[in-house]
C-alpha cells in the first residue's frame, strides 16, 4: 500500500517477479478493494502463487515513526512484519514510511545477538563492472564505532555470501586517508577494524571512491550514508535527463539527429546501470528476518527489483549467515 | 609551492591570472630556486605585477596539522598568511595542507566577532544556470547549532554580496524533508532560522538536491559536506571520463567515430560546467581576511580559477561585508 504510487505499482510490480521467478510466492497485504481489481487481467500461472491478506489500514508515509509504530495495529505494514515473524513469510517489502518500518522491524523480529541497531544496506553497481556494499543508509543518524564494527561485519557477510566476493575488502567512508582525519568513532571503528582478523579492513575512503570499485564493502553512519547515496542519485539523474534532452534540438539536420540519438542511447546504456531504478532496495541488515524497503518513489521496473532482493537474501539466507559471522567475530573483538 | 605538482602548476596559473586580471599584483612565497626559472619565459606586462617573496620551508602535506603549525615559522603558508595580516596582501591562495592552512589562518587573522570557527565555503553550479553556496566542506568536523546559523549567515552573505542573488534561500542538508528528521544540531539551528527575520530560510535539502538550484545557499557541518562535495565529484569525474572513452571504440566507421566525437564535444561543452576544475577553490569565511583553499591536484587552469575566486573576494569586500551582517544579525538572535 506505500510508497508514492501504492498498489498502481506494488501489484504490477509483484505480478512482473512472479513471472520471472517461478519459485516465488507473495503475498500481498494491504486494502482489497484497491488490490484486487489490479489482478483482474493477471495469468492464472501467476495469480496461483500470489494471495490478497486484507489489512484495515495504512501507515501514512507522513506520520511520526514513534506515533506510527504505537498505532500500528492493523495495519499493512505490521501485518506483513507479522507473517515474517510467524514464519508465514520469510521477507517483508515495503516502499512506505522508513522510520516506522526500521522501529517496527526492529521490535516485530528483533535484532540478532551482538547487534545493537539493524542497518539500512544497498549494493551499488561500480565503475569495474563490479559492486559494492554500502552501510547505513539511514537506519540510525548516528553511530558509534561499535555500532559501525557491526556494520562493517554485516556488510562483509553480504559481499562474501550473496554477491560471492572472495575476503571483500571493507573501508569506512571518511574525509581523508590519514589515519588522525575525521571523527572520533570513525577512528575508534579503524582500530577495532584494523586490529580484527576476521574483516579484510583496508582503510578510509573519501567520497569520490564512492563508485571506482576501491572497496567491496563501505561504512558509514545512517547520516552520512543517506546524504551521500541522494547526492549520487541526484548527480547521475541530472547526467541522463541531460543525455536525453541533448537529442532535441531544432536546428540540426534529420541525419544528425538521428545518428545523435543513436550514439545517446549507447551512452544511457553504458551509464544505464547507475540508474537508481536498477538498485531500488535497501536491505535492514542485522534483524532476524529479511526486510527490504523500497524508495517510496519507485516505479514498476524499480519495485520489482526490490521484491529481487528479498528472493535473493532469503535464498542465500542473509540473516542466517550474519549470525554465523557474529558469533565468530564478536567474542573475539570484545 | 603546495598541492600535488608545486610551483610547475602554480606559478604558469599565477601568470595565467595575471595575465587576464590587469589590476591584480601577485606575491609568490617560496623556494625563490623552483619559482624563478619557471619565470624565464613570462612577459614583462605580467612580470611587473608579481613578486618572489623567499621562505625556507614547507609544510608538508601530509603533516599532522597541529605540529604543522607549531613548526611554521619560515614556511610559505605563514610567511603568506602574514602579508595578509600585516596589509601586505589582501588574500592568500595555498593548494596546500588543509588543515595547517585552516589552523594558521585562524591563528594568524582571527574569527570576525561572532563568529567561533570560519567554515570553507564553495560556489557550485546548478542545473537552472544559477549558482549554489556551499558550507562547510570540511574545517569542521562537527559543528553544532550555532555554528549551523553563523554558516547560514556567512553563506547568505555570500550568495547576495558576492553573487547577486536578492534575498537568497538558505536551506540546511538534512536527511528528509519533514521537521523532525535529522540530527539534534540540525533541528535546533532549524529553529533559531527559522525565527529570525534576515535570513530567508526555506527548510530542509537532501543530498539529491545538491544540483538542481532549489536553494541558493546550502549548510552543513564540514564532514557531510566534505563527503558530499566528493561524492558528487567523483560522479561527475566518472561521466566525463566515460563520455570522453565512449568515442575509442575499434570497430566503428571513420565517419561515425568523427560524428561520435562530435557530439560528445557537445555534451561534455553541456556537462563541463560541473567539471571540479572550473569551480575550483574553497573560501575560508568567517576571518578577517581572505583565505582561499585550491584543490591539492588542482592543474594551472583550476588553480587559476582559485586565484581569481581570491580576486572577486577581495574586490566584493567579503569578509568586511560578513562582518557587517554578523553585527546585525547576531545580537538579535542571541
Amino acid at each position: 500500500m506505500g510508497g508514492d504510487f501504492g498498489p498502481r505499482v506494488t501489484v504490477p510490480a509483484a505480478m512482473q517477479a512472479l513471472a520471472s521467478h517461478s519459485q516465488l510466492h507473495l503475498l500481498l497485504v494491504g486494502d482489497p478493494d484497491k488490490i484486487t481489481p489490479l489482478l483482474a487481467k493477471a495469468d492464472s500461472a501467476v495469480t496461483g502463487r500470489l494471495q490478497v491478506i486484507p489489512a484495515e489500514s495504512v501507515i501514512a508515509s507522513d506520520a511520526k515513526p514513534s506515533q506510527a509504530v504505537r498505532n500500528s495495529r492493523g495495519s499493512s505494514m505490521r501485518i506483513a512484519l507479522e507473517l515474517v515473524k510467524e514464519g508465514h513469510a520469510q521477507a517483508c517489502i515495503s516502499a512506505g514510511n522508513t522510520g516506522a518500518l526500521m522501529g517496527l522491524a526492529k521490535l516485530l523480529l528483533k535484532p540478532l545477538d551482538g547487534i545493537e541497531r539493524p542497518a539500512l544496506m544497498t549494493v551499488l553497481p561500480h565503475q569495474q563492472k563490479g559492486k559494492t556494499v554500502v552501510l547505513d543508509l539511514g537506519a540510525n543518524v548516528e553511530a558509534d564505532s561499535a555500532m559501525l564494527v557491526q556494520f562493517a561485519i554485516m556488510g562483509a557477510v553480504m559481499a562474501e555470501d550473496v554477491l560471492a566476493i572472495a575476503n571483500p575488502r571493507v573501508a569506512l567512508l571518511n574525509i581523508g586517508q590519514e589515519e588522525t582525519k575525521g571523527l572520533d568513532s570513525i577512528r575508534d571503528a579503524a582500530a577495532i577494524l584494523k586490529a580484527s582478523t576476521e574483516i579484510n579492513y583496508i582503510g578510509y575512503v573519501e567520497g569520490n571512491d564512492l563508485l571506482t570499485g576501491k572497496t567491496d564493502v563501505l561504512v558509514c553512519d545512517g547520516f552520512t550514508g543517506n546524504v551521500t547515496l541522494k547526492t549520487m542519485e541526484g548527480v547521475v539523474r541530472m547526467f541522463l535527463s541531460l543525455l536525453k534532452s541533448q537529442g532535441e534540438g531544432k536546428k540540426r539536420a534529420w541525419w544528425l539527429k538521428l545518428l545523435g540519438r543513436w550514439i545517446q542511447k549507447r551512452l544511457a546504456r553504458r551509464f544505464g546501470h547507475l540508474n537508481p531504478d536498477q538498485y531500488n532496495g535497501a536491505c535492514l541488515l542485522g534483524l532476524r528476518g529479511t526486510v527490504i524497503k523500497s524508495h517510496g518513489a519507485a516505479n514498476q521496473r524499480a519495485f520489482a527489483a526490490a521484491i529481487e532482493q528479498a528472493e535473493q537474501a532469503v535464498r542465500r539466507q542473509v540473516p542466517e549467515r550474519i549470525a554465523a559471522r557474529l558469533e565468530a567475530v564478536l567474542p573475539k573483538s570484545d
